[in-house]
């Protein structure tokens, strides 16, 4: 059943290849429809559009179905399009023509939009709170393993000493960044679409300050062409902030395997975090890292996946963009997924202690006899060519004491100036907002 | 010449080859380079490592290149090998073996992400201003030309009435969404990586804090690791959100070269601002638009491009990380270059009067119907099927007069809470902390 | 359970993360998996490692399987990693150790290269005989409309006159590059990776020329190391080449949408391959199109979506090849499910008559005016000039008789040599070599 | 000067901003210009639109020019839009008004077509012979080195044995299919799209198929519209077999960064391709191979750039196609460099001996083991068991002998039949069809 069906029905085919895979990706935006739901026919009764108890009916029914979809007992049944009209029909089969009301005043379009914004609110606040539990773990290990020391590489060439505390901190300040940036995803989806219908408005006197405030948005997409053209372009902005999350993953996992490799030995985990061959019987292979990075590289093309779907096509809805629910809501399962399992992994490591007390890495500390050189008066040039001439002479000798002091080195890493930026960019998406105001509606 | 040359040299081919577009790519970065080694000197100074009186001379010649920089007359001469590389000559050549003291307690590593960001700072706040030029020309004309209406499409297809007020207001409150994501990545830039040497720190007491305030960033990148991490980081999110900009340019560019083929006749132009045809002597063709369209589209390919150098690289300096300046600075050229030209087209624009009186529109009015029974109390489903079938049996008569009010509509664009949304995100910049510090720097 | 199990079980959540969707897009491969396994046990018997009535037991029991997944009643079951495992299994569940004998001489890794090998060969040929089906559609509605002008456009600007003749041969025509690359793509799909093992071959005196003969391969994947490194890279060959057929049918669909515009008005179609709104009842939408213009676009993004899993990685195996399967093989099924589509779509357009009889149309005759000036003798240049003041100043008269001659042209649309050119490019596959083989193989 | 020009001047800055890079881009397409031409005009007087003697002093002019082009002494003057502006200038300042008639019967559109494709079918000839010269290379170090074992690594862990042999044996190998698919490539380019006009065509009663012979073409792209449609398509297709080659080289390159590195250290170079460092003088680091699989990378992008730039575009010029060729053209050059430098550096390369003596490697044999257990007749997951549990409790021991004799392993490499199939393919592009007819077309 389609809700805009008119006398002739398409063809089998046709519809089969239009819905597509709809049915599945809108189980995503059940319970968000209906919240979208609840906010536009409270608005419709405050414009008169709506009798006082009709929406009296329509939210306890709509509140009904809302907890099915959380207990899990909600479907779009075999034949119906969407979950719009899945959702639709159950109100119209219990409750007759009052049912069809709760479409007055929207089209499918800018219900949509808005479902997508509040899901993608959702599971962007969801995200977060995985970031934050690995950047907790990230900091605990930088400290654990903060006199740990491991060879710094430039250009894949051994250089200077580094540390474990300084590996994991790195990580775990590159979360931040990331974070930066899908606040400003955030913010761009935080903003209400609905009351654009198809993308021109309507002569409905509706009032869409109140629907912003019954979903707890920070402000409006004003500008109805511009709430339609938000669609594809608000998916593209999401994507590429999880695509910063998904490479920072990505990094540390080839920094796993690389560590993991026999030829370096610096990191090992439990045999049963690792997999083994089929024809090899000494192999304990990375395979979760592995995967990790490339669901991570994945992740990293989604931006350019919507890109192409969407690129060049005129302002106004085109039916392809139905498609990008397939790109991006499976790939932030994706990605909790592989927020999840760096947790488990990385809780589970372990570090090989004086890894540089092997002959192999005493180059490692050339550069510390180049800068106390310097700090004895001799130019930065000069001592530079001097070392590098003991070396070249097999003149060189090391100490391999380290004294790094400076903000963020081996021997200052500023975790808690780290930690407090953490905390300072989640406080600033303030998901308690919308989170009130959600749960107001609910009631 | 190479500052790390010892005895040997490299091969002519090897020099080519690794220098490869430097010494064009590195003149975007002088005036910055000589900033990130003012800051430098200054804290060397300030922990004993400069005396006063080199730091005195020291800082005279710098700003001496600095403004030979600002006129246009530095070059990186044939055979040195980069901007760091040129200044350092300079500075020897005049000052003899204290010109040699800027290297001090720094790495080539941390001066070029330090120089990159510097440059990336002030480039984003230009683009801010062409895009804020931008926007106020689509907002004046959104006023301008609020009653003029044209077809809104949905699939391509004749759908609502829409207006040119509201197509230019669309684009406008689109920059407002890509600023949001441009102030993401400016937060991401505006953090200071000097000090983090090859990516592993050293044993100089440098005080990182104090070149943070000197030059004006709003924190450091702590740890070293993490410092080094954010090249191509770094770039891969500013490019992200310029091709948001660029995604709106070329939409707005799709539309218009639409808009302006004779089938739509919408829009028309100064016959100085389209081009001809070397065999179709009717021809006045969009060019500008169409490069506009095609640059901006490049642009989207861009955060790809740098994902694809550098992902999979494990942590550390890679020497094709250089490559993204390639990538990166002549792409921002483009962009301000197609906000110009955005600017100089849409401000010589004209539109057709009375577009909807064409009979071929009328249906376009059709939603209007359905919503007048549905106020007058018919069930929407009821009413969009009554209309329906009118439309089938040709009994449809559309009134061609719209009322539509709600926030965002063509009765009300809502221009003013639009433009202080816009005003809201620039001031989020704060642009003019980094200026005061550079100020105070260069005095 | 999983075949290289030794003592310690994996973690659950480590198994659900690794195996994934391996047990869905194996049963892709099922029917190949079986016959690399036979042919493999034939090469076994022949060098001594299987006994002839071993051989004669293992065979017959496969072929058994074979059918079963012909006829649908072949699943991995809930516990089983993968395909290969699910045969193994059932062997030794009916054969006991004998059973096991399969998996000698070979490793997963080079089982699976063969399997995706033999799969995308057949994938191939079903692609060529949907694009055959399509092309000679094509082809016929190009003779049927040979007379059907319409406008020509270069830069969206109405430019001279064209035909759906050409309009449909144009993308007959495109096909035929399409399978060119394809063709390209095959020969490399067409190469034995079977005996290189687990990247670098085995002590085993295998016949590698013997397993290609039994499988109808062209030749071998000799070197070992280069089997492996197959992975990912054929795969992204083989979606390049898919995504310029799906170029083809989006730049199609584009141009359909476009042409069913109410301001073109070029073209229709009957109401059941339409599609209505749920707001505006007039609309007769064109999802189809825009549904395979959205999945070729994706499709068009493949090749780099492969390219971001694998660019970067060392040479041998890594854990997330696996994941190029959910990549590639819906993708597959997506671009046959467009090309029929299109055919559907196609087979089913009413053309417009008399399209240019509109006066709007009249200066797309200009350049016939300038070239009969030429034809008469006067410089193109100055025949160009003389016809663009006479359109200036409104002087310009067009005569609709068009008399285009030469190859390629609307009146010389030249459908049979670019039949011929198809078919020899077809030919070229010479697909009945390792059908020949396969039927052998399975007798 | 724009040859379009009527009356009105075009701006300045949208001259600028259209005209672009062109000037320099079109210095590639130069000589292929005039190639094009002289065929134009060969033709041209065969049907009667150019006297026997304007012909002759066309030619005479043309092959002047062409000559000049090949000494380095021809540039597009400044304020001279293209190349094929500056070519007529040329013709009508020494030839006055039949300089003019070389446009007769032909737009600048297939113009451009016609001389993309010569030239791309000329730099696809380069890069052949620069991928051969590699190719010997890679097989003569193959030779060389075939009894120097190297680990092989499977999820970058300690796999099995493998050997230089090998690892140069498979990039030779791997040349082959990227060849392959150059061959389909060339085949879409060398397809003649001259006297396609605009994409619709002409009037004029031109002979094509005499243009395709003089020009070497190996057929038509027949229907104009499709010949136009080629424009964009055209490259990508060239980008994506040229990004396969980039790929080998990418990869390559990654292996050599790992074997350079000092936890393997299987490999070195002399001091003259490696470069230093500005702080550590004990580096010696591989950027030739950085930037080689940096540059490469970039190239594996290049065919998604292009699809960003053309999708979504109806069929028709467009203007931002000229773009394609800032992207594609410099592209080429870099590839060709790419390919030279890697022959330098592996004809430099130092393999250490006796790599796998060191006991760390010894777990490497363990395959063998078991391989040698079901020789003697235990099924294979039997043996596999028993060796795991060996190494698992300690009592593995390992004999360094290997006996790998299957076609394509360490003992049997088979570099004649590779040798063979490489051959095979460049005897496939039949270059010297072209060449004999540009020879023709000069004398």
């Amino acid at each position: 059943m389609k809700l805009w069906q008119k006398d002739k029905a398409s063809l089998k085919e046709v519809e089969k290849f239009t819905v597509g895979k709809d049915q599945e990706m809108d189980l995503y935006l059940a319970r968000f429809d209906v919240l979208g739901s609840l906010a536009h026919i409270t608005m419709l009764e405050s414009i008169g559009l709506l009798k006082s108890d009709e929406l009296s009916v329509l939210s306890s029914e709509l509140k009904r179905i809302y907890k099915r979809i959380e207990e899990g007992n909600f479907i779009v049944e075999e034949g119906i399009e969407d979950i719009h009209s899945q959702v639709e029909l159950e109100l119209t089969k219990k409750l007759g023509d009052i049912g069809k009301k709760i479409h007055s005043g929207r089209s499918r379009n800018d219900q949509v939009l808005v479902d997508i914004k509040l899901y993608l609110r959702y599971e962007i606040e969801e995200i977060v709170a995985e970031v934050k539990n690995l950047f907790d773990l990230l900091v605990q290990q930088s400290e654990k393993y903060k006199d740990y020391l491991l060879p710094g590489y430039t250009h894949f060439q051994l250089a200077m000493p580094s540390s474990f505390g300084l590996w994991f901190g790195a990580y775990a300040e590159s979360l931040i960044d990331d974070l930066v940036t899908l606040h400003g995803a955030y913010q761009v989806v935080n903003k209400n679409p609905l009351g654009s219908a198809a993308g021109y408005g309507s002569s409905f006197p509706i009032n869409r300050k109140l629907t912003t405030e019954l979903l707890g948005f920070s402000t409006l997409n004003y500008n109805v062409v511009y709430a339609q053209m938000g669609r594809g372009k608000t998916e593209r902005i999401v994507a590429s902030s999880l695509s910063n999350i998904a490479g920072t993953l990505s990094k540390l996992s080839m920094d796993a395997c690389l560590f993991l490799n026999q030829n370096f030995g610096f990191i090992s985990f439990p045999e049963e975090l690792t997999t083994g061959s089929s024809i090899m019987p000494h192999k304990k292979n990375p395979d979760v890292f592995e995967l990790i990075r490339g669901r991570c590289n994945q992740l990293m093309a989604l931006p350019n996946d919507i890109a192409l779907v969407i690129s060049n096509l005129p302002s106004g809805y085109h039916r392809e963009m139905q498609l990008l629910k397939e790109l991006l809501f499976p790939a932030i399962q994706h990605l909790k997924h592989c927020l999840r399992m760096s947790q488990l992994m990385l809780s589970n490591i372990s570090i090989k202690d004086n890894i540089l007390h092997d002959e192999k890495y005493k180059f490692l500390f050339s550069v510390e006899e180049v800068n106390k050189l310097v700090v004895a008066g001799m130019p930065f040039r000069d001592a530079y060519k001097k070392v590098g001439m003991d070396i070249e002479r097999g003149f060189f000798k090391s100490d391999t004491h380290l004294n790094h002091t400076h903000q963020g080195s081996i021997g200052n890493l500023c975790l808690p100036e780290i930690s407090a930026l953490m905390n300072a960019t989640i406080d600033g998406f303030r998901f308690n907002d919308y989170k009130e105001a959600i749960k107001r509606l609910l009631v």
